[in-house]
């Protein structure tokens, strides 16, 4: 059984890193192993040892629930407001010599390090890295759900897009594609979405507003949904035209940098060659200093996971990870552009996952 | 200035409990300091020392924004994939006798928590209850705010509510209640909203999916926007007729429960004594073990923020709190019920906040 394996892979790992166990509260690792939806709100612990143990810690309010359809047999709820919620883990762990237990960092505050900290003297090992890896290569199942969750998205950034005219704001554009996204099965979005528009795109803003589009503007849409789990990301500029030659220069130099970077893409290569390849182009064409973030990212159970497709990233590109590419460009009192795609690595290339239209002049006025 | 002046306040309360600084992660503790929005998905931090030295540390993509916009002169901007952002405070804190640090305990992750050791030998305690404690009694703009918050998701609510028929999907219903949030300019949910109907209302599962509402079963629908910052909360039980009188009575508990504790609400009585309230009715009538959450809970930049209305809470209302009360029955096999609305603490009493209908039959059939 799909998940079961993954645990067995886990446990594999964790003896080669010299683990004894690892409790694991990252939600999107907890899905991966449990195969369990919850409330994006909810909190869960996952416990496995070294032989073989799997305990899972729920909330008392999804206890029945986990407990009718979760493959894991040990399941164990806590209410939510006590404190003491990892009594229970003390039983388990005190029969054993534990010495090493691997947690991911940037999941647990410090509140539950001390409940950790409380049932165990061992040393806690940061196994995030070993989690991302474990799940940056997608099996066929994941593969057809991210393909629908792209989908979802591609036809919410559609319906957006045939919906813009003058003095739409921000947030109705937004909007608009999350209302299909929604409608459409989405379980919930994979990041709070954002439409900029003019002076907020070169800021750049990072979240919609009232501000209404204008002819001679440029926006950026960035958006995706989660479906069955699995996140999608995509981003498109637009504009209604009456741009200048250096707006829509810009715009070409983004896109050509996205699309060279996709044509790269292949089984062999480095995150950080695909950066390079966006970032050399956009650099070559005068605009490297306008070009702030990362080049793209992989995709899954959670909108930002392994590999980052940035400068410093060595992680060999294999089959069936899930990537995106999205260089932009930001110039203050011009415009800003930025293209995104998802794209699946296939044993000798790539796969586009997203083909919503990307021209930048979205109706001739 | 509003925002200063609560900066003011928290230096006062950090000579009161002998810390020499704090450094705040949580961005709705941020928002109530800086007035700033970001992205739900950015991270920023906030440093303020007992002698008033205020030093924002924000993600390069958001430095221009924030320079631009928020009071604090001090901005300190760090690349969101560099891992030693938080070195520009190690300067700061060199300078001065530093013993005591606040944090929020649960907002700081491990990781983050290892940044701000390498920067100070400061002994981290957590504050996260006195922040919660200066958010808890809300101002006149932000009371307005709220105000506005809860019209939204009670128009939201309306409009999901009146769109019930036999067939509609649990996630479908929740997709119309979403959209008019975001067409009123909200600016994201204030959690991932649950329509849980028949079986799943009972289990309980705590997030929409593919069911569909058939006569004689009842369905509760909890949501809430995101508006200027601010949260609003409401849940509502329907069905479209069919139910047996059991079905009702339990309604009617819940129901009746809710409306006594909230016209217990008035400055001076206890969180908890409102939770007995509602609780005890709720046992006299049998369904004591049915009632397995708690009361409610304070709502403001975060949807569950202090005081929570339960046992064991023993913060004194104060006017000009915001809570929620929402007590519910779960009977596996029948239905479940809750109502929630949000109330405001008033010089002699409460505000209802949500006036949504609260019936059960939402259409006669």
């Amino acid at each position: 059984m799909k998940f079961k394996n993954r645990v067995d892979d886990l446990v594999k790992n964790l003896k080669a890193e010299d683990l004894d166990a690892v409790i694991l509260g990252n939600s999107a690792t907890i899905r991966y192993f449990t195969g369990l939806r919850f409330n994006t709100a909810a909190f869960s612990m996952l416990f496995v040892s070294k032989v073989g143990d799997v305990v899972f810690l729920v909330p008392t309010l999804d206890y029945k629930r986990v407990k009718q359809t979760c493959w894991i047999k040990d399941i164990i709820s806590f209410p939510e407001d006590n404190p003491n919620y990892l009594e229970p883990l003390r039983g388990i762990l005190q029969d054993k010599i534990v010495k090493r237990i691997g947690v991911e960092f940037s999941t647990i505050t410090m509140d539950k390090e001390i409940l950790i900290k409380e049932i165990t003297n061992a040393k806690l090992v940061n196994v995030e890295n070993k989690m991302l890896e474990l799940r940056a290569v997608k099996d066929k199942d994941e593969i057809e759900i991210i393909k629908a969750s792209a989908k979802i998205a591609e036809m919410a950034m559609n319906e957006a897009m045939s919906s813009l005219k003058e003095g739409i704001k921000e947030y109705e554009i937004s909007a608009i594609a999350q209302s299909v996204m929604m409608k459409k099965g989405a379980e919930t979005l994979s990041f709070e979405p954002f439409v900029m528009i003019g002076e907020n795109s070169w800021l750049p803003q990072r979240f919609s507003t009232s501000k209404e589009l204008k002819l001679g503007e440029m926006g950026i849409f960035d958006m995706g949904c989660v479906y069955e789990g699995y996140c999608s990301d995509i981003t498109r500029t637009f504009s209604l035209g009456g741009l200048t030659d250096e707006q829509k220069h810009i715009f070409d130099i983004a896109y050509k940098a996205q699309q060279k970077a996709i044509k790269a893409v292949k089984p062999g290569v480095t995150a950080e060659d695909i950066d390079e390849v966006a970032r050399s182009f956009i650099s070559e064409n005068g605009y490297g200093k306008y070009f702030p973030h990362i080049t793209g990212h992989g995709v899954g159970l959670s909108v930002h996971e392994a590999p980052i497709i940035d400068v410093g990233d060595k992680t060999v590109l294999k089959p069936n990870m899930v990537i995106t590419i999205e260089p932009g460009i930001y110039i203050e009192g011009m415009g800003a552009a930025r293209v995104e795609d998802m794209v699946l690595v296939t044993d000798d290339g790539y796969e586009l996952l997203t083909n919503a239209p990307r021209e930048l002049e979205r109706r001739l006025i």
